[in-house]
């Protein structure tokens, strides 16, 4: 067992929660100058920890341990959501550290840049994974703000860095600690999940068109309405998913555009955005079939053609066998509970290039990105506990 | 039968189109420099007429005969929608300058300004009616550009001009010609429609309130989705809405917003404007009866609290049956329909104060708010035909 330091663990954990603190959580959005600030500290911490640190030109946070390797790559995120949770990223920023001083050899850490995806997606680990081109790099810019990504490199000082490739046969595999984001540890009393797969979004926008039309002069009858079809094709989709659907499927529209959008007009143009999200292939394939079973069935009977396009559909990333092993005899069978991950995470893009393994600690409420996320002291201690085991016996194989 | 003139019907309703051409439409917003032209213009054919032409200060166009009256107040709008047809207001200018015209005595024409709401809901006729006081002028600016009411009203030479009033037992009553925007007149073969009352619009803000949260990471069982819970009652809407509402009830949904609207984020709220229409009172309480029993049994069965708004709840405003009496003996029993209007007209507002009748003429396939919008040359000349003969038979009366 690694002599790993709990109240180290916690005091870091808020140290770093000091950057951008926003009511019990922080605001800490990708190159802010909190964010860049968190970035100096976490490699100061790194230095501290006897590796060698470096921000390369993604704005990643690198603290190699000192040779050639073989080493246990760990980390995740430092920057977090708008006005979001303490330890969403932050979490196995400092496990991965105190992995790393509690073994005192073969760990390497690395935050990888804009997780939340301020300017892009996951474009840390994919500038390290070599998924991540310049030309995609010129094109960024802040969601929320516009500022290009090249501006926002420049004024963090990183214009001109290098950019930090993997080298190949240094690392055994890539491991990441994350709060759960949902209540599946806390509903079923387990404090350490281990992450079988992160699970697939496929992605769609779906648009009908109709005829735009005077809702006061245009009979029921007559009437195509684009908006209407939607909610048809939504209410079937609500009917019949949950039958097609594996234990963990979740589907959602988180947008429905009608045009022109005026209380008066029948909608000409709807559109939304749907998706849903599994780790198993065979139930996305069902989910997807039915999905454009639906939208066929609509198109014969409906008044309003309907068009499908997809926007993604990434496969299941598939947690390594012999990580998961480690992170259980580390927890002990009471502990862990195995489960996928719905939520995206960097692992995901590192796991294509070498095993990787996710541990999660139990979400208070189940709540995540917002300021209210949390975890208990309790907790947070024992996942180190568990998570620097596990990088052990991970090293040890 | 008064001695109108054809001909200089067809050619004042395409002189007046060339004020503001587009396509084979016109684009002539509020007080924009062409929709100014043709009031000024329009002045011109009322004085030309024999008429006592005026503009008030709200921009109603006016041409009254001479003398207190009694006399047939006629006159519809002249500004257009944005990129819409020629007809749609025009229409019923150039009807009532051709009755003035070919009667020669005892009738008024009125151009009420803005009918099509660029600025406000019918200011002209509220004006003139007495419903529209300074303090909402002072209110009201452009929707698309945001210029106020106001300054729109002193850049066309209108600041400081007196509001024109209604003159107490001036007026027999108010007759309004009109394209009838939907197809009713087209499907059955008739040429005049006889309006037997405008209908009422009861308009509804539904917001539902969820909980806002992560798409992949939140069970289905567990997530309380805003947008789903609306997409549901819309879906209870348009199966029991159908059984309940009357030959010609109409009703909408054209706007849903989801909060925060983003593909991955469950929606925490969600909000719709839903409308519906028809001219029989029992009609209208029966179907608000039916909203409120689907958002009490959503409440029941749902986990999204849905809260209902009323924006507006208009009465149906009946059309005087003696002036459609005298509408139909003048088109003949084989060639008037009698029919309610499912679009707002000036004419509610007028039939507040005095009898009041409107006559539609077909809108070929329905077309309306639309370039495209448009009515045969014969039926142009029919529908003037019988207007002016309308309009005689009610002076008579």
């Amino acid at each position: 067992m690694p002599d790993f330091n709990p109240d180290r663990v916690l005091s870091d954990l808020r140290e770093l929660a000091t950057f951008g603190a926003y009511e019990t959580g922080v605001h800490r959005p990708t190159f802010s100058e909190v964010d860049v600030a968190a970035r100096r500290w976490f490699a100061g911490k790194l230095e501290e920890a006897g590796l060698e640190a470096s921000i390369d030109g993604i704005g990643n946070v690198y603290g190699f341990a000192p040779g050639d390797g073989p080493t246990i790559l760990t980390g995740s995120h430092l920057e977090s959501q708008n006005h979001a949770g303490w330890l969403d990223g932050a979490l196995g920023m400092v496990y991965g550290l105190e992995a790393a001083r509690a073994l005192g050899r073969g760990v390497d850490v690395a935050a990888w840049c804009d997780e939340e995806g301020h300017f892009g997606s996951f474009i840390g680990s994919r500038s390290f994974t070599g998924l991540l081109p310049e030309e995609e790099i010129d094109g960024l810019a802040n969601k929320y703000d516009g500022t290009p990504l090249r501006e926002a490199l420049a004024k963090a000082g990183l214009a001109g860095v290098p950019r930090r490739r993997l080298a190949p046969g240094r690392h055994k595999g890539f491991f990441e600690a994350h709060i759960e984001q949902g209540d599946t540890l806390i509903a079923s009393g387990r404090k350490i999940g281990v992450v079988t797969a992160i699970v697939a979004i496929w992605q769609y926008r779906i648009t009908a068109v109709g005829e735009q039309n005077h809702a006061g002069t245009t009979s029921m009858a007559r009437r195509r309405d684009a908006g209407l079809a939607l909610v048809r094709l939504l209410g079937e989709i609500d009917r019949t998913f949950p039958d097609l659907a594996g234990e963990r499927s979740v589907w959602t529209c988180g947008r429905i555009a009608l045009e022109p959008g005026a209380p008066s007009i029948i909608p000409g143009r709807a559109s939304l955005l749907f998706q849903f999200r599994d780790a198993d292939p065979a139930t996305l394939d069902r989910l997807h079939a039915e999905l454009y079973r639906l939208v066929a069935q609509a198109n014969q009977t409906g008044r309003c053609p309907i068009t499908v396009e997809i926007m993604g559909q990434s496969r299941p990333a598939l947690m390594d066998p012999a990580m998961q092993d480690a992170i259980e005899a580390a927890a002990g069978p009471d502990l862990a509970l195995h489960m996928p991950s719905g939520a995206g995470h960097d692992a995901q893009y590192l796991a294509r290039e070498m095993p990787a393994a996710m541990l999660f600690v139990p979400s208070i409420g189940g709540i995540s990105h917002h300021w209210t996320e949390n975890t208990s002291d309790e907790d947070l201690v024992l996942g180190a506990r568990v998570y620097c085991d596990a990088v052990a016996r991970m090293l040890a194989t």
